[in-house]
């Protein structure tokens, strides 16, 4: 089901949503991308963008109804899950996943400096950063690395002072109007971040793929093979598997699953119920659609 | 079986150790413990401890012999696992577990400033910033978060400037002769981080704790069901799971498991032989003991 719409002041059919701000983050590019498959016809309308200083916070907001969805990154095809989003997903009372949308992930440097000798400190989110240690190691090896709580935050202070740097997309150097001084920078070519649509109405009962949360009954993940056999047993395949901390104590875990199945089958309805027998606590968190 | 020794000068059992330093880190902590338990009637002579500016290196230098033995945090009970440890050991060619030690992390804001309010800039590392972040966000909403590669490394700013302050261990405020303003500052009480003594010597084959990695034929967790069945059908439990990114591409994983039984038993070695025929690439990764 679509998420909630409202009609703007010109007729336009208006979402607001939530992402990890300022304008040029990747997770302001999946929006847009978001925006581009579910209104093809309408042109953008940047009032319908509210941007969040952190991810949970963006999540937070769709959580609490101010604004209609979030749209965060989930997990990187380098760096892995964004434990950051797993544990605010976990902890949600309402948000279901309604659609998930792959971005390839390409980080440019930006800085007014003429050459890389003259830079001493760069800037990144810690995943920016993390995707680009190698060539870091080899081409800025004493500068000092800070991480923000987004790729934009530090490109105010990259327009004001030549000896530092940002670690960020190309879109990013186009909006606030800076050079890009080398490109692309990032260690593995094939990065890709999967981002989340998240909101409040009710799962895309059709959806190709559904996502699934549960700690165990027995504080060890040995009990993890009944949960997996569950979906084996009927041949559901899993397309990922992630453990976190319950953060009660070592050694006791969050898993959460994605399984190539749509939530109105029989099939899975049936999964379900016996997963239900074998976990501890069991979150569904949504049916949707890949793109 | 134990590291390599060599007799020092004064006829000291001398063990060179690689550890995430300066001086004053919980990984310093953790080879402090380790020298107790291993040579409990020892003095400690500080020419063995050798600090690394990160993790991989410090791991690269027990791995090309610069040292005997590399003690590394691996999974702490709130931020989950250490990536950056994961990845390594995935990729060494000879490390071996040799021991696991558990310590108790309680974070001090290190800070020369008088009061709270006159704090503009926290340095940590990402995981002492992520381990005290809802205490950051109500008590310290405004200040900029500095990520270093130690928990230590922002001590010699505090040592100069008023405005900054670090989160950090007791110890290090002590050795650094900083004052402590505020203890504990984690916003979990039960926090633990579990490290690792890595060496390129023999598996303690009687140890009571195996660990192992594999990435998987099929490029599916499903397939993952396979692998864990091969220790449920034997009734030996798993204390851990995790799960890392391949970095080839989107959805591919290593896992890394713990199991609770020692290398030396038919019924593990049979266990190993079942798990080769069910994944791509297995790493035994070692025997040992937890403290």
């Amino acid at each position: 089901m679509a998420p909630l719409y409202f009609l703007g002041f010109f007729g336009f059919i208006m979402t607001t949503i939530a992402y990890l701000g300022p304008a040029g983050t990747y997770s302001e590019m999946a929006a847009l991308r978001y925006l581009q498959l579910s209104h093809p016809d309408l042109e953008h309308d940047s009032s319908k963008m509210c941007p969040y200083p952190t991810i949970p916070q963006a999540i937070r907001a769709a959580e609490q109804g101010q604004v209609d969805i979030a749209i965060v990154p989930i997990e990187n095809s380098i760096q892995g899950g964004v434990t950051m989003t797993l544990d605010s997903l976990w902890q949600s009372e309402s948000l279901q996943i309604q659609q998930a949308i792959v971005l390839p992930i390409a980080h440019a440097l930006i800085t007014r400096a003429a050459k890389l000798e003259d830079i001493k400190t760069v800037y990144s989110h810690p995943q920016g950063l993390a995707q680009c240690q190698q060539w870091l190691d080899h081409n800025l090896p004493t500068v000092l690395q800070i991480a923000t709580d987004s790729t934009t935050e530090g490109l105010h202070t990259v327009a004001e002072d030549l000896t530092t740097a940002a670690i960020a997309s190309q879109r990013a150097a186009e909006i606030y109007n800076l050079p890009i001084l080398e490109f692309p920078i990032n260690d593995q070519p094939d990065n890709v971040t999967r981002f989340l649509v998240l909101g409040r109405t009710a799962t895309n009962t059709k959806g190709t793929h559904s996502s699934l949360a549960f700690s165990l009954k027995r504080n060890m993940p040995g009990a993890l093979v009944k949960p997996l056999l569950v979906f084996a047993d009927r041949q559901i395949n899993l397309s990922r598997i992630e453990s976190r901390p319950t953060k009660r104590s070592l050694g006791e875990y969050i898993f959460f699953i994605d399984v190539e199945a749509s939530a109105d089958t029989p099939n899975f309805h049936e999964a379900l119920a016996e997963l239900r027998t074998v976990t501890e606590n069991l979150k569904i968190l949504g049916s949707y659609e890949v793109f």
